[in-house]
């Protein structure tokens, strides 16, 4: 496929910052794509400007319909300074090494987005703890109404920040390497996938023998997603 | 730990972009502990600031000494502006959900380092050769004088990046959530372990099936590292 005009009813625009320049067979400006891999992400690494320099933190993300969430401490020096700057968010997921008969034709297999907006730090407490529970049932469905209530305290120290997704693009590659056209090269070529998964739950050591995991926990380690 | 002062022998400096700003406990400077973040880590994410603006793009990484390297394709807008230019690598390993009896006491069980230096593009063939068979023998041992040679023609169409590292931190979060004093709460509470591993080797399918799979890629499969 040539570089191609994403149609506006469902996709997110083409522009100079979000523009696909390479491999453009691998990707796509769809939003059920983009949030497809948001969603399945556990965490994402977000960019900022500090000082004219960037800076690139893990974080874990959430997302309500065209927004993307993520917390942190007020005591933060990104989440200070970043109130109305231009940010990248970027998922990646790993799916596995892909082994070819020449060095360039090694590839990785992979889902990433890579999403553009401006950042806004949520002022309101309400909003905030409404924000905060999101996050936590988005990830454990149910488990906010479980927990120990947040103090106000709680909610003071936490920051809660988000931005409206302007742009976003993803690349996908999958399968076997391209160059089944050198295959009389005597050298084993494939993929080696890569997994990640949840494993055995690990009850906290104080924890009463009487309270068992969850259903919805146990459902999701079976799951085989990560969130 | 208050806020510590790095060993000068060890450690990376610290500095007003590195310092750690939060959570000093689970913080290092120290060399050693970056650079085994970043050999565990299969990909990093490159921060890169372009007309004013923050881009974070994930790509494979591989070191040599106190050198990051990674690479891309010469048509990247990313690979031909940044020359010079101050960039940010981060590795993230995800090791699993804490869960608390608190909203606030929710963590997330993790290794990542944040690197910061200036990049530099490798600008003779050579180099270039050498460094992409670094790339190849660090993830692969002993592949690259199995694989077709490269061509002139394909080393040119290749970017390589590196960037000395100046400065350096790691986190690092283990073990149980941190509320044990709060265990008369009803909910349970521990760690949901998370795991990425390589699965079973894919050939491809035009494979000629006298080639097995080499016992260094056996090897690393079993050895569940990434890399």
């Amino acid at each position: 496929m040539s570089d191609f005009e994403p149609r506006p009813d469902t996709c997110y625009p083409k522009t100079e910052r979000s523009r696909i320049r390479r491999e453009h067979h691998l990707g796509s400006y769809e939003r059920a794509d983009v949030h497809a891999i948001l969603d399945a992400s556990p965490l994402c690494h977000i960019g900022y400007v500090i000082d004219g320099a960037p800076f690139v933190t893990p974080t874990l993300h959430w997302r309500k319909g065209n927004r993307v969430y993520w917390h942190g401490s007020v005591g933060s020096r990104f989440l200070r300074q970043v109130d109305g700057a231009p940010v990248c968010v970027t998922c990646s997921l790993m799916d596995g090494y892909v082994l070819a008969r020449s060095a360039l034709n090694h590839a990785v297999n992979y889902r990433s987005a890579m999403l553009f907006g401006t950042a806004h730090v949520v002022d309101s407490l309400d909003e905030k703890a409404e924000a905060l529970r999101d996050f936590t049932d988005d990830l454990f469905p149910g488990r906010w109404d479980s927990l120990r209530p947040m103090t106000e305290k709680e909610v003071k120290a936490t920051s809660v920040l988000w931005m409206e997704v302007e742009e976003a693009t993803v690349k996908v590659r999958t399968g076997p390497p391209n160059d089944a056209d050198e295959s009389d090269v005597p050298v084993w070529a494939g993929v080696l996938p890569m997994r990640t998964m949840l494993t055995t739950a690990q009850p906290a050591p104080e924890l009463p023998t009487s309270i068992g995991l969850p259903d919805l926990l146990a459902t999701l380690i079976a799951s085989g997603r990560l969130r």
